[in-house]
């Protein structure tokens, strides 16, 4: 992946448009203004049409690049629980759900810029290297221009590189991360930073040079109040924030 | 509409990829060689990812042109369910559904080329202004040229010639009418035609020049039989079978 | 239906477990101490089996009775959008929906006291008889002992009665009525009620003598409060609050 | 387990009411005569209210015993797909399922007979003494005289024996089995045995003494023949056929 110089620039991201009919989650008002990349739920863990749509105008009206959010057809476990999906059928899954967003963003005169598996789709994807290879068939099949979210080093991340598309690395503000540098699970104690402890994460990994992309959830408690606490801590630490089809130039074997 | 001249041409389509999951349905394989256009269903009422993709690749393998066959949210009762849904929700939904199909058609490099609403949107559309405006308003802000097939005279058709889609005026093949043009409901005596029968409905319609597209079903007994006969009966009485796209060159109001 | 002595006695229900896999809906902790029975959705139009149990064992700790409310499988709508299903279906429907609630009771030792149909499926009963009768064999089925909650002169209230069922008609609390009785529709001015606005219809229509039980909602803004207010004006009015199997002794035509 | 004398009897069970909404599966109206258990799928996996109600009387009008067959919320994928679901949510959700169909025999007059989890829910509570534990909570809480159908020597076998409830101990006449006993994967050669072979295969395994019930699929092709080949073979060599509830008679450590 070739970057432009190495300016202390960075993408930041939150999860949104994960309602779903009569409920309501997380706090998009709030948060989708202080970032530059959204990635938009797209009715198989989260979201629906009413909520796609009202989504991908809120980013727009921000200005904010907006992402497809695919997770497993999971509802009642919000894509988080792991399941035995075959590659092809996780391929046709991610297809349809960017195909879904997609006509949104068609509607809306707004472009798709990137996509972001979602739960358990993503550390599977992560992790397994069939399954990484069918996100990132179905997502180069759509538009090669679009640019995968994915963990640095993981296999959706050598993936999508081999396969020519643009990766941003993506690392969690807002989430705690154990000493050999793996997620902490949530539950587990320290797995959900807030305010400043989010801030000075944010502000360690922007500077470290090994993300892209940072992301915010927009469904924890105190989401807006942390999501603004991290955003005016990176700018107050002269990083700049944009949206990754802004830097990331070129994929390196595209 | 403007229509090219008077030729006996029609449209013969049906409707397919309409299983789930485990769930096989109709004949496609051996009805979609028999038509010019294909009506997929999009996940909400039947079909899924899998059929959408497999049944875009085989509708592409034969020439046949490919549509879009949104419908409800009610895959227990197959999306033929009245549904009290509000013009907004179904304006989402429409756009959700053809948008999901588009991603498959872009994956498979073919161009959508219409849509058709199914079963229960299909006939309340027909018949509620509003309702119409929002189908309609959903595929003109997905892509402007694509067709919409509606039953000749409904305010659907009206609604999208008035917005300045083009319209392909629908009559059913396999569908028994009463005397004063409409169709009998399903269950009734004479609601569904076979073989001969069939065959000879589709010419009276082809050559009464009221309608552009005649459908047949792929669920009903004895579909793949019918099919052939439909066609050999249209051909045999010299009238020509293209895709809408092909003859319904401008809309009047465009 | 046959009444004991006609002391002011009355009972106050709340709709609940309204929630859905990680959505949370209603203020159930709160408002359930507040009322002697509770209608539970049934994973239709919402709550799941998780919600389900928690809510069964929360009113058995506040030593409420308990009701199964059943509606129609549109999760999208929150069932509350009109649906043309048939008598048959209704019937399947309502009877897996009370039998999957029936379970948690029996895990949880508690007797089912009702059945509350939810949002269009009550408002749809009420008023077609083939429906009505449809809910009423389902019920009787399961158990003859159970209770109808319907508004009053209702196809539902009549059916079930015919059918020999108890019936408790109810009225809202916190919802308004126009000049001719009918409940005002959601979203129109004065629809909804709360704080002392509700207690004074409650107290009202307790005293009217034209309700069995009165119903609250717990989804709405200020739900934990407007039902303490109506509680304790109830109380303060000198009704009693009681749930109805303990009051309607008999039905008329068992 | 006590078993009456060791005479030669078997159950012989079908898994049954496989469709959902307009999709029919498997023959159900020629493999049900031919058994002496039935397992109704519950609306996860498969089946549907109209499905379990109209399977329920026709196991009655045979004189089959009924029995629930829970799998995992996942239609798309037929509850054959791994699911990383909790012990918490698995016991709810076999509460739910098992008491919907307890609803449905309610209605009938009939007696459930037994629990026998399906597809990816077996095969997980067949290893994983957590969930296998779950279910037989699940199970014992809604009713202790349920039988519950497992593997013998499984993890489900073992903690269903330790809660004091009857265990059918399973084998397969339709699937083969590899040297070590081990069912062989679906899609493997030899892993769908039909007519003659699935005919021997069950009079060994009736014989062998290992099994308390056999299962014949009926959504196998030639399902019905398969179903008569084996009935005629175990009653041909002195087998006798008889639900589990009448031969299992207590449970080791109730």
């Amino acid at each position: 992946m070739t970057r432009q110089p190495a300016a202390p620039v960075i993408d930041l991201n939150c999860d949104a448009g994960e309602g779903f009919g009569p409920y309501e989650a997380g706090a998009d008002q709030h948060v989708i203004p202080c970032v530059t990349s959204v990635s938009i739920a797209c009715g198989f863990h989260a979201g629906d049409p009413l909520a796609m749509e009202r989504t991908v105008r809120l980013a727009r009206e921000h200005g904010v690049a907006v992402g497809a959010h695919p997770g497993f057809p999971d509802r009642a476990g919000f894509g988080r629980r792991w399941l035995g999906i075959s590659p092809r059928e996780a391929e046709a899954d991610v297809i349809y759900q960017v195909g879904a967003l997609m006509g949104f963003c068609l509607a809306a005169g707004v472009r798709l810029q990137h996509v972001k598996p979602h739960g358990a789709l993503y550390h599977q994807a992560a992790g397994d290297r069939e399954l990484a290879r069918a996100v990132v068939r179905a997502v180069k099949a759509l538009d090669p221009a679009l640019i995968i979210f994915a963990p640095a080093g993981s296999a959706l991340h050598e993936e999508a590189e081999r396969a020519g598309l643009r990766v941003a690395r993506e690392a969690f503000a807002d989430r705690g991360y154990d000493a050999s540098g793996r997620l902490l699970p949530r539950g587990h104690p320290g797995a959900l930073l807030a305010g400043e402890a989010a801030a000075a994460q944010a502000v360690r990994l922007a500077l470290g040079g090994g993300a892209d992309t940072l992301c915010l959830h927009s469904d924890t408690p105190g989401a807006a109040e942390t999501a603004r606490a991290v955003r005016d801590a990176l700018l107050a630490s002269g990083v700049s924030l944009r949206p990754p089809a802004s830097f990331l130039i070129t994929a390196t074997r595209l």
